[in-house]
């Protein structure tokens, strides 16, 4: 297995770290590393808003659950897809940007690979770090903290730091269940395995300490909650064409 | 600059393949290796179709423009947002699925990450990739191709194979145009320095011996055209919520 595979299958999301900061090179480096994932056409269509004011860190953790690493981490970062440069360059010349369901999607598939290089750049430079979907929980009051105009779309946070805990990576589905050949399976085919799965991602959570619950389980639990139902409003009103 | 780094600063997509195949041994580490990158709740709302069949390949090169290295390279995938599974879970479990826009936004987050750590995994195998947006041509066809259910929801295509040019890295923004502090700049600052990359981006074009234009330019030329405006209309049919 060479370095960088080795990288990817030690990944842990890691939710306590320590109170130490991590250096600006790094996050330099480890944010060239990210812009270096390839992006639709070269539009580049993201930015990335580095939170350090202790009042703005607070708020945003409180509103992400509350999650104190939000406050706490070495790092705290919030990905945005953003067209607002791509606005006023098509302004400046005199052109109409095409408000598009099309430019909204690019944005936010571009800010997720700059998003997934930049993680395991820090990674790799031997930071733990967790993806915090909670920013989603209230984006008005992201966009405030962050003073985000029309164009740019918050999307997740980052917490990023030196990891404190030690957790095992948490058991994924089988490879031959997401990947498939010339065709989408049935019915049948798509849930074979997932039993076996419940088993292995229960053990998982039991060993954690976690209350154990199979995949299955878990995800009815989760999927048939309409959380965070005012997203694609708050997008629409940044400006994202939806549908 | 360690391995990993290293690895992600070399990536440049690349367009032109030898007829080497992708062994079946490389696809399975690789997909491993896309599954471990993060995913919002353990979901996994993610699958990839590999394409082998000669007459789908031909005609998803077709569909992308023509693209001829679409049925031409090593491995050929398509890239969806997956809700099936969980449809399916939730159904079998006398409970309603969320179609929430939140649950689309996650399925297509989810996809982008894990293909990241897949591209990032091919290259670190030595192998060239290449994004193929152009699927979003006609997400009917693909549909069609790949017999995608309700609840799937393709995105991309990713081409891999042994490649058989070496073009240099694609310059990018500078750092500081994309990572910002506790706020998001104002207008001006944020067109601070967009001269100077676009004298490096038409240096870079005019050197792969391409139209040589500014990035600035190629961004209006690009952003203000309506293209795959019924990427949404698709999407919706497919059963995702948007708005």
């Amino acid at each position: 297995m060479n370095e960088t595979i080795r990288q990817m299958m030690a990944h842990r999301s890691i939710r306590r770290f320590t109170d130490d900061p991590v250096p600006d090179e790094h996050i330099l480096e480890a944010v060239r590393a990210g812009q270096m994932a390839s992006t639709s056409s070269a539009v580049q269509a993201y930015s990335v808003v580095r939170v350090r004011d202790t009042g703005k860190r607070a708020a945003l953790a409180e509103l992400a659950g509350p999650q104190e690493k939000v406050a706490r981490c070495g790092a705290f970062f919030v990905i945005c897809g953003d067209s607002r440069r791509h606005r006023l360059l098509c302004e400046r010349a005199g052109a109409a940007y095409a408000d598009t369901f099309e430019n909204f999607l690019v944005s936010v598939i571009d800010a997720s690979l700059f998003a997934q290089n930049l993680t395991l750049a820090f990674e790799s430079l031997g930071y733990g770090a967790c993806y915090i979907g909670g920013m989603r929980n209230d984006l008005w009051r992201v966009r405030q903290i962050i003073d985000a105009p029309a164009g740019v779309y918050p999307l997740f946070g980052l917490c990023v730091g030196k990891a404190a805990e030690s957790p095992g990576p948490r058991p994924r589905l089988d490879p031959g269940a997401v990947l498939f050949e010339d065709a989408y399976p049935d019915d049948a085919a798509l849930l074979e395995g997932v039993g076996a799965y419940d088993r292995v991602y229960e053990a998982y959570l039991r060993e954690r300490g976690a209350r154990p619950a199979g995949w299955s389980e878990a995800m009815v639990d989760k999927l048939q909650e309409k959380t965070r139902a005012d997203a694609g409003l708050f997008y629409t009103a940044q400006g994202a064409k939806l549908g």
